[in-house]
């Protein structure tokens, strides 16, 4: 089935636009990591994942119906190009919805995440983008088909249209109506994440073309998707019970596998820096001395602290430079 | 089948001792590693490897017929306590040939490989050792089965007894009759190595407890063995072919697959350092500017260049603190 068959097959034959649309989404970070596709036009993945969500940190999107020739992109207070690759992606995900058949829009765009955290913005600038289309088209979806859009534009934009713990479904239906993202209810205060920013210079090998580099030539890749649908159940469960413990630990294995997974490509794909491992190696000292401190890395040299609020303080001492969240403020 | 009785079964009932025996074997670094145990008892192997020695160096030993109350042993120079562990771990694999039978020996050993070199001296220590009790027992044995009593000390060991490129098959039979090296003819001037010391400090982890937990936890270990003994078929051909290149990459390959299997253990076991990642961004980026260099790496930081003859002089000026060695000298 192509993207084109996907959306029509829930979309109204005609929109029905609003003067605008407008919607928010959180960046979020994979606790179990999404890494590998299983169909590459739908971004159906290997293994299903689990995220949490960054709460105030992510992307606020208008649009709105414009009387111009073209759409018109702004993002962070700057016009995009259209010649930019920025702007044919985003265009090529809008006529999936419209399909040639409503005006031209401005599509404005502002990320809250700081420079700083050394995050990526596709999972919430698709997710906020799906949503504020859905609200000028006054689309009357469930939000799992909005997931499911979501994903077709980013794969972890399916996880960023809720806060808080949000799990993805692999799915098993080869149209991938069943792989969307949903949230888990749930709200732990003393979860705290660190952003610790080591490089923010744009990667030479996008998360894309990274983990289609893994599945093809790792040949350590063939059990990451059952060791990933593994840790996935492992965090649910610690979720439920409210153990620290084992979920760190568990997504900074996870983390190592997915990275490990990369290091066996041939050519080997190394996100992380010497940098990140002199600072993993000074979270490992500290986590020796007794502090329950833990990380996890996506496809990048930045890691992400996993520490509880009382230990705010230390973790801050350790790691001036880092931009500490409660996601669940 | 135990150690003792496999030695049994290809001793003479009665050592006929000379005064002396002595031997060398050279250190060697392997270019598809040996990673994971099928039989710890045994030493035998999950997957067969391919290395190279290292020439001059290596260990020199000699054993002595003293008359003592006990053995005495001298590690460059210097005596050795009967309680430490090196003595008593090189007791146990003596005690495997001699049952008891002959007097007490004096064992000299010194390794001519430069401290500054980061190169464990177990494999051609072990190597050594077999030879010179060989030597001093006048066991008139083949030398595959002399490997597989090195390899009884130390897994590695059963490679250092020859010169040049040596393969390890892995073996099939229970017993590990035939789990031994053998070296492959061939002689290739071009081929050089270089020795990258990045920490001498002594590892936290030993080699032995690192694959054991690598195998015990990894969720990436599977498919280690069949990629070893593809990677080592590969080295092969290209040795056969002259052909450095695929030779090198699939060394370096084989080194990161093997480091990926350890990082995804759990917990992660991490022998590079932060200043290990830092020199390979560095090779990888001299790399990329057209110098044919690679490295492999063992269960340790330290990093072993792979270049040819004619670029010694811009390896060396890149890597000024480097050992130079030529294996075929």
């Amino acid at each position: 089935m192509t993207k084109e068959e996907y959306f029509n097959r829930f979309l109204p034959p005609h929109l029905q636009a609003k003067d605008s649309g407008q919607a928010y989404a959180p960046a979020n970070i994979a606790l179990s990591k999404y890494w590998g596709k299983r169909d590459a036009a739908l971004n159906l993945p290997m293994n299903g994942s689990l995220s949490i969500s960054l709460g105030a940190l992510g992307t606020h999107t208008t649009v709105i119906a414009i009387d111009a020739p073209q759409d018109m992109m702004v993002l962070n207070g700057k016009n995009i190009s259209p010649d930019s690759a920025f702007y044919r992606k985003t265009q090529a995900f809008i006529r999936l919805f419209r399909r040639g058949q409503t005006p031209s829009l401005l599509i404005e765009s502002s990320n809250t995440i700081p420079t700083a955290a050394g995050l990526a913005s596709s999972a919430s600038g698709f997710a906020a983008l799906t949503l504020a289309l859905a609200d000028l088209w006054q689309l009357d979806l469930d939000s799992r088909i909005l997931s499911s859009f979501a994903r077709i534009g980013s794969g972890s934009a399916a996880r960023s249209l809720w806060h808080g713990f949000v799990k993805w479904q692999k799915g098993e239906a080869a149209d991938g109506s069943d792989s969307y993202a949903m949230p888990i209810t749930s709200d732990w205060q003393d979860l705290h994440i660190g952003l610790l920013e080591i490089d923010t210079a744009e990667k030479s090998v996008s998360s894309r073309d990274g983990m289609n580099h893994t599945v093809a030539t790792s040949p350590l890749y063939a059990p990451w998707a059952a060791c990933a649908e593994a840790d996935l159940q492992t965090i649910e469960e610690a979720i439920a019970n409210r153990d620290f413990h084992l979920l760190a630990q568990t997504a900074e294995s996870n983390a190592f596998a997915m990275h490990a997974s990369m290091m066996a490509a041939r050519p080997a794909l190394i996100y992380l820096q010497a940098e990140s491992f002199r600072q993993i190696a000074r979270i490992h000292a500290l986590r020796a001395q007794g502090l329950p401190l833990y990380f996890t890395a996506d496809a990048g040299p930045n890691l992400k602290l996993l520490y509880l609020a009382k230990d705010e303080a230390e973790v801050l001492a350790a790691f001036p430079h880092m931009v500490a969240i409660n996601p669940f403020a």
